[in-house]
């Protein structure tokens, strides 16, 4: 860290500073010049999260620069390798595009069921569907809890798709893990972090949507929370953030994708659905994601969208996802990657 | 709710949407203009929350229109009268304006009582004081836990002040109950449902802290988790939210107090010091609050801002503290309100 | 236009915004329910653009929708075929997504000479660079004006490149248009409406760079001031608006390709590079752009970024670019599009 | 400026550093400590505005932080006292907290002369009305152009007011400088650098509004473009920013008030009519704005707001800016400034 002093600061607040470095247990390095000071702060264990803000407030302080990152495990700095996730019989974060779908709420088996082999035939990896339904109104559809993750099991008993579902709060982790093989931590929790050091905890995999109006850096360091328990397997997914337009539902901060792979090892999706809002943008935001190098997708697909509890407006219908995925396998091929289609399930 | 077709929308499109209305057990009126037909929708009940995304993908169907709130137990009509809030000795949401203070966090009972007895000598009536914090990387200091809850508690039972705290986690609900007298639901949780509705069934009041991208409907929402466990206690408290404008820590949008104001009969409070986050600001935007009209402030003060584990930087000192209150009071006479200070406790 | 009265509204406030409605030319349609009233509102030419803003503020006026667009030009309505430029000897708005490539500004003869032939020699189409800059600060390089267009017209001479350039203020439109074939609209301009005008009436393609907080709507309108000018050759530009993401120097908001395809006949390209603002995130976006659908790019590249007047960080270098057009052309291919690349120049 | 190089960094990348630094004619100083080197650059006149990216993006470099303002003539470091503003026969930027009142739009003689009566009557001292409008759309209202300006001119003659009026293009100043005695640049011209420098060269005073996105520091630099044309006469006009919440028009960033001040020595007004966007937020905002601090409000009046041609539904009628005139002098007292009312008026 880098404490600039103002010019012709006076030598007892340079000294206030330097003494509350070193209570600190840190070292300050001098280097005065003409006109201003600078102080360089160096320690042998991370410095506090905090120190810039610390310092910040000193008397003729007049800028503190960190140079070193806040996070340290989701970096690159100690983790030289690309993060990879093995998921039962399949790996995230290597050449192939991994394609999550499947329904916004499980509604029932024979919905879940349905599109379960629906979306495997396609091409999809991993079923996606809530049994836990985070709801802006108390009014809403909240999800069928403990039987909506036993019809994700069957469901995934039949195709031998991998599931992923979301848990809400700390005390349902444990109830989730026994079904799930991905957690899912959705956008409104990005920063409850009793919940992030709870999945943590478990050693499974875990995704974390980025929260409405979160900086990269702040996702970053919300993987930490569930790094710091021992538990390397995290996955980001953009979902969109939020912002003054209005013609879809959020911004699809389509550069959340080069920009994490440049900070950190862990691999990121893309949610097209909840960034686009409506179906007919689902599909263009989805191809964008594979072109930008995403590690995988997350797109809702509901037996008849029209009818569905929740996210009915951005769900695909199941011929729309049968007509994307091969597009997406294009793209993916055009960026040297690979998305599994229904074609070369056939050719197996 | 209103539903507007297409022009020249064929009688089958329309037939779907109707039909859709009535198998949702409501009714369909329909008024047939030149070029285009509208539907109203109407329910004896209030209307599925979701209803106009539902409606929304028919086929020929152009907008819908929701002409009732989502929200109903946080709004005026069914409650005309302004929500009163009793705590302790005196009255939240009448004509005084409520002056919480005390440090971001309890650091040690030393700290925490020298500022009780500082801001109640000032005319505070609340103490605030986290014992829990949320933070955003896991490597800084978190809180003290019930050792905090029992300083604040140490500091109440002193100075007579209330006093208010954080709670994080459902899990925690019960213990923070047995000290608090206001829970404070943070930013960060402002959309954790399982919480809201935990602090919602101890029938204790709540302050709802504004979320950093949350729109003003989805914070009456929120506040309606808890109000429908029958629990009318709740406080807003806006803290600014998340902009591009960098030179505050938050966009103090003071305009939701008679935004608020007008759609909601619970009180509002402002939060300048986590709007400001910088010391200098703190000043001009709690008298800013008071003059809109806001039922209460919220400001961090601290013996030794410059020595804070958290928030140091936007912590007034005491001297500055007692320097502010009279000017808030100057204020709040100017608008009908009041503010009580150091002078007129003296006179009791 | 429908104007929904409030529950109950008396008739004195029904008949007052009748009487306004008939004042102004329009036709009433009521609607009484059993609550409330709805007022449709029918006009033989297009509605006042504030119609809606007039209306709400009567007396018991409850919402206000406007069901027809306020752009009509630049809307698919009246112009049911997606709109074709032609440039020289190639067209914007068919299939082939057209590269513009070149220096942030004209710096010299010899630089813009170099870029302009490296970028040929890659596949670009349309040689970029600004003899008139608009810059944050008044004390930065603004451009050689005259001088640089005059070196982009001789680069258009050898390299046989069209060229566009931006126009900063009415009073320049003529001299740019003796020597650009495109002038550029630039985000700070984007509602500086005589410039609009001007332009308009030039007859000569125009681009317009979407404004940093502007509406997609809004942009259309922008699109209209050109169109409304008989000047049906506009083309859009997506170069990212702010948020709060600062990884970024502005956020790359991809979907507005799909959004504005849904809207408008309209063109529309992206430049990666303002959106991106670092070099190594250019190329990621760039070919996000080209999946998501765009019609162009618009990427800055120079023949050593380390050195250039003005947005050396986001230039590519020639090699770098080299390496990027075969990529753009892949992805271009998978979605069935194309883009001109070195390989394919050296066919013909 | 500093330049902080990545641990480790090679001598080579220093070198080329600090040969670029010393070819742009300014002194490298060099800090190497034991992880890193930093090197200080340092200038005797202001450094290039733009050498911070021109140096971000050599081989090792990790960071490049300004420790200088890019603005110069806007700020206190060269001109330690407030700057106040002669208008007519009073001063703007002293104790006094000027009015600015009148309608949206100039609509008739009849229109402004009633205004213009009405807001000097209840104290206002300078009327606002705009001769030439800006309109996001091409089909509506834009002003009644010259005879608007004479219209203000003789409502100057008859009340003394002084008269406030939008100019939008370089070659209409000449023009509106023969009668406005302040240019008033709207926020979707705050960027426009030719204008800015024209109204720069007339001496009159410029009240400069904040556009829609724009950074505080970015406002300072649009002002140092009038001001470097020997113009000290700048007013900024704060007047919401675009963010996500829709409750407002725009929102209110009240905190610019004690930022400009902090940052600079000009004076800053505030607009809560266009902050606002609804007739019933106006005053409250007013009202914090006067709390904050602002040296002057701008508020919308019309005669007849429902029949306005523009902004109607956020304009105060006579009889609502009667009652806020007192109530902005009592909370104007009770920071220590002052208001002149109705009631001064006639004890005058």
């Amino acid at each position: 860290m880098i404490v600039v002093m103002k010019p012709g600061a006076p030598q007892q607040s340079i000294s206030a500073v330097v003494e509350r470095i070193e209570q600190l247990g840190l070292s300050a390095h001098l280097s005065s010049g003409e006109q201003r000071t600078i102080i360089g702060v160096v320690g042998t264990t991370p410095l506090p999260p905090t120190l810039d803000e610390t310092l910040e407030v000193y008397e003729d302080v007049e800028q503190v620069m960190r140079v070193t990152k806040k996070y340290k495990l989701a970096g690159w700095d100690f983790h030289p390798q690309k993060t990879r996730i093995e998921v039962r019989d399949f790996e995230i974060g290597g050449e192939e595009v991994i394609v999550i779908a499947g329904p916004c709420s499980v509604e029932s088996e024979e919905q879940t069921m349905e599109t379960a082999r629906a979306v495997k035939a396609a091409g999809a990896k991993i079923l996606r569907g809530g049994a836990y339904k985070p709801r802006t109104s108390p009014y809403e559809f909240r999800g069928l809890g403990k039987k909506g993750l036993e019809i994700l099991a069957a469901a995934r008993e039949e195709t031998g798709l991998a599931i992923i579902t979301e848990v809400m709060t700390p005390s349902d982790v444990e109830q989730v893990f026994d079904y799930t093989d991905i957690f899912q931590i959705g956008a409104r929790n990005c920063q409850n972090y009793f919940l992030l050091e709870e999945v943590g905890r478990t050693g499974k995999p875990v995704m974390l949507k980025r929260g409405m109006s979160m900086l990269i850096e702040e996702w970053l360091l919300a993987a930490e929370y569930v790094l710091a328990q021992n538990n390397p397997n995290v996955i980001f997914c953009e979902r969109g953030i939020r912002t003054f337009e209005n013609q879809t539902r959020n911004t699809f901060d389509i550069a959340a994708v080069p920009v994490v792979q440049r900070l950190s090892h862990l691999p990121i999706f893309v949610d097209p659905s909840h960034a686009a809002g409506k179906r007919p943008f689902v599909g263009p935001l989805a191809l964008a994601g594979v072109a930008a190098g995403a590690d995988g997708l997350m797109i809702e697909v509901h037996p008849n969208p029209d009818r569905a509890l929740s996210d009915g407006q951005q769900s695909l219908t199941f011929e729309e996802f049968d007509d994307l995925m091969p597009r997406l396998a294009a793209v993916a091929q055009a960026v040297d990657r690979t998305v599994q289609t229904a074609e070369a399930l056939a050719a197996v």
